[in-house]
């Protein structure tokens, strides 16, 4: 490709509503141009780094057997109706009436229409395993769409689908597809981390994130250093802080702590250590009668150390609560506690209340807890002496860096990523409701044990970038890279020789299939590499009059910026070696 | 591929609501899976089909110096607003709000947002010209979806917009892309005729459509056997059958015609030729005010031959009555002719109506028209002696075989077609609508001058069968069959022998980069051989025990069905230089 052909684009300011590093950079560099909130054009630019990716996992996932699809975009409520989603989903998928008034919706995910596929297409154990994918554009109505192609609402995603006779076989297509993953990540050259993930009401271990790392990733992952242990914060197991529960010490006393409505004060004022207290938090759970009028409301008090964080993926997991849980009302801790919330405690509740202890919290000592009564702590609290033991112990909090790993490996580190994968293990969710099933061996009608697997095309372009830029621009990874070398002709109008070297290096960078774009735009050396830079293609070669004649052409990667100088005899071959190494 | 591997699956029967033989066929080789109404699942065997084509399209636009993009499926009102086109376009359009109460539709063509990229990003003549495309799924909101891929709601098109300077460079814009459709045609292998067509309100000769040559083509497409000269029949021009008006020979006679409500009938009756017959036919054009009440309508009687039917695309051309036309009501035709529908004529009317004779109506002597009382016809009618001269002569008529070449060079032929690509001048119509300018080489701003240029996608797979099918199913061109090459394997289960050799020809076909699959199901030759003709890979070769005993295999086409018998050793060349041929 010439520079001159095509529709280069930069700017040298992104504009003011772009907030993080990608979204300005794709902006900047011509890679999307927004069109309404969370809804872009894929530019010529933008768009080749997107066809790349799609070849990649297109190319793994045929090598894995999977078979391509195009599902469509929208989708009849009939289908979604059959698995209660159509109900279930939020605002988040976008519905509307055709001209003849009946309903639909622009699909966020395929589950109800490939198992649609499955049940009229795949009737015998003979035609398992199978595995659907698609490369298709879905739409979710997100409230706050933002961070350009990160939270978009119209965007590209992989989404596959595999069906299996039985639990044994879906671990087979799941090992699969986790290793297809690893594959895909590979070739296009992200530094990224698998980390088990929740699996909500399905159950089981059978769910991983793809992690993209980068300071900026919304999520934060835990991984240990020592082992191959790696979880999202969401999932990954707390475990007590001490073996056994340490000896009462000091007498129970109710201590003035006025104005001190959080921990971190109480510790302060009374010169302690944070990891003395312990932290009250009140959820409630409500029963609901056949039309759904609340009939019963029951309070939790959930207790972790002041210096831990709620977990609310686990909160959800305590048997009774659930994860349809909300916080209380403030009118309702009153009326249970005797006392607004910043002085909350497990000792003296008004009304029954059930107590959930953290496994560290269970563990502790001579703790510090709210008094149920204002500016008022209880200090050196210990349970079975001053309360009784708590009626459920439980992994409630969030691990913090530093905790020892659940497989006794080390202890763990959290780093930051972006979610840009999802393996995850159905089960028989989807076919029993929609009753979709094949004759197994013995003749008999059996549902599929599913697993659904998506990657978010688009959104691996945005974490790319978080991952690989500088102050100049984007620092791409070869294999997704809009061009993968850039001869930038300096004094391209004046001078022949160049025009003709540079041509000659292009044509035999091209012939050798090596994606190469000439800037022949007779611009300012200054104003190409800017854009080159910011654009972030990895490798540049510089061919000038000057250095013709001193017989070198300069070499260099985007990645490290070090020059160096070549014969021109040398330097087609210097860049195919870089490009294969 | 082997067939164990892929996902076949095909039917017996087509589902009863298929309704014509490309979606019957598609359906049966399972190609496609419906959804909803003109809403599809595009399965493995059919996608095949339709990356080949995009890849066609994709390589020859590329080539073409076209830039690929990609725009949303969901677009927002304001776009559309600028154009008027949210108002205008009809319930195809599909319009819904998002969360947040805004208008979005789903793209059903992209001429505004791709307008909108280039007053933005295009500031200059040096970035002209420019043709951004894209290959992306299209809605449209049919009343009545059909025909499978061929009417579809949901559907894939590509969609290209070229930029320039002025109407020069952008009639060499469309030359380019004219030439471009003709070799994208070309190399999908399919009978197709590009023909000129009508500009609506664009005006000028530059639109022509690509029609795929079939007779279950829901379009008539004219063209001279003996020229170049090819037109859809909306546009054909149709010359007046007698050069000059022959003389009057009979006298004007009132002739009951009791029952005979239709030229055929009359014709019939009175022992005439029905070109001796003319047609009365009522169109109505209002005049509205502000608020678009009717404050006046004219009626105009439009005559044509008995034997010819009137062309509405040519009649909105005529000055004053306009696209915008209307069939008169019964009611308004009693008040100005005094009679019902099947006796009208233009002698004698009782209230004024602009008379409009067809160039060959206007050349007729001595012919017959109803006499605007109900049971009788004039006979003998002659204009100037009988009644006025007609207030206009002009084309208004769809030509019929054998009609004079407009451009003088034989008569004319008419033929079905499936209309699969559109190139279109538009002008500056969008461009001035959302103030999309550059600046010229004097440093002014002008609008774009803009084309169009669609091919549908998935309709050319539907069209290319219907062309191509006989009793047992598909013929594919080579360029776009899911597979060029199947390789039966014979008693697969039984005969190491088989398997060998069908393995080392499928080996050797696949490094040859053809895309062969081999069937290794181990059905009876009787079911691979209909599947394969159902699907209609174009070369098949056999191998079975008995054959590679007596040292031969077979080879069959698709097409012709004959059968040769060749040496194993010779077979893989043979394929080859059938598909290099």
């Amino acid at each position: 490709m010439r520079a001159s052909q095509f529709h280069l684009f930069t700017l040298k300011e992104a504009p003011s509503d772009a907030e993080v590093v990608s979204q300005k950079l794709m902006l900047r560099a011509g890679m999307i141009r927004k069109v309404a909130a969370g809804i872009y054009n894929y530019m010529p630019m933008g768009l080749r780094s997107i066809r790349k990716v799609e070849a990649i996992i297109r190319d793994e996932l045929d090598r894995a057997g999977a078979m391509e699809v195009v599902m469509p975009i929208v989708q009849p409520a009939e289908l979604w109706q059959e698995t209660g989603r159509w109900d279930k989903m939020g605002p988040e998928m976008l519905r509307f009436k055709d001209r003849h008034d009946r309903d639909f919706a622009m699909q966020p995910t395929s589950e109800e229409v490939v198992t649609d596929i499955a049940r009229q297409e795949l009737k015998s154990y003979r035609q398992l395993p199978k595995n659907f994918y698609q490369i298709q554009t879905k739409f979710r109505d997100e409230r706050r769409p933002r961070f350009g192609v990160m939270r978009g609402r119209e965007f590209v995603m992989k989404d596959a689908y595999s069906f299996d006779r039985d639990a044994e076989a879906a671990g087979r297509s799941y090992d699969n597809m986790y290793a297809t993953y690893c594959r895909i990540f590979d070739r296009i050259g992200l530094e990224y981390r698998a980390v088990a993930a929740d699996t909500g009401a399905i159950g089981g271990d059978r769910s991983h994130e793809f992690q993209v790392i980068a300071d900026t990733g919304e999520d934060a992952i835990v991984y240990c250093p020592d082992s191959d242990y790696a979880a999202n914060i969401e999932l990954a197991e707390a475990l007590a802080l001490q073996a056994v529960r340490g000896e009462a010490r000091v007498a129970l006393e109710k201590t003035p702590t006025p104005g001190k409505a959080t921990c971190a004060d109480v510790a302060d004022l009374l010169q302690v250590g944070l990891d003395t207290t312990v932290k009250s938090l009140v959820l409630a759970s409500d029963e609901t009668d056949d039309k759904g009028e609340v009939v019963k409301t029951t309070l939790w008090l959930l207790l972790v150390r002041g210096d831990h964080s709620l977990n609310e993926v686990k909160a959800g997991k305590i048997e009774g609560l659930g994860s349809d849980f909300r916080f209380a009302t403030e009118t309702e801790i009153i009326e249970h506690f005797g006392c607004k919330p910043g002085y909350l405690g497990p000792i003296g509740l008004r009304k029954p209340v059930r107590v959930v202890a953290d496994r560290s919290v269970a563990n502790m000592a001579d703790f510090i807890c709210g008094a149920n009564e204002e500016d008022f702590h209880y200090t050196g609290v210990n349970w079975g002496r001053d309360l009784p033991e708590p009626d459920f112990v439980a992994d409630i909090r969030n691990v913090v860096e530093g905790d020892p790993s659940p497989d006794g490996k080390g202890v763990l580190a959290i780093q930051r990523g972006i979610e840009v994968g999802h393996v995850f293990y159905l089960g028989n969710k989807y076919s029993k409701a929609m009753n979709a099933s094949f004759l197994d061996i013995d003749g008999k009608p059996k549902h599929f044990e599913m697993g659904c697997y998506g990657i978010g095309v688009t959104r691996i372009i945005g974490a790319a970038i978080e991952q690989n830029h500088d102050e100049r621009g984007i620092i791409w990874p070869a294999a997704i890279a809009p061009f993968e070398v850039v001869i930038c002709g300096v004094g391209w109008g004046k001078s022949e020789l160049v025009r003709d070297e540079a041509t000659r290096l292009y044509e035999t960078l091209k012939s050798a299939g090596i994606d190469v774009i000439l800037d022949d735009r007779d611009e300012r050396p200054g104003v190409m590499f800017a854009d080159w830079e910011l654009i972030g293609v990895p490798h540049r070669v510089t061919i000038g009059d000057r250095g013709l004649k001193e017989g070198m052409v300069e070499y260099q990667t985007r990645r490290d910026g070090e020059q160096h100088k070549l014969a021109p005899a040398d330097i087609a071959a210097h860049v195919i070696a870089q490009l294969r190494a």
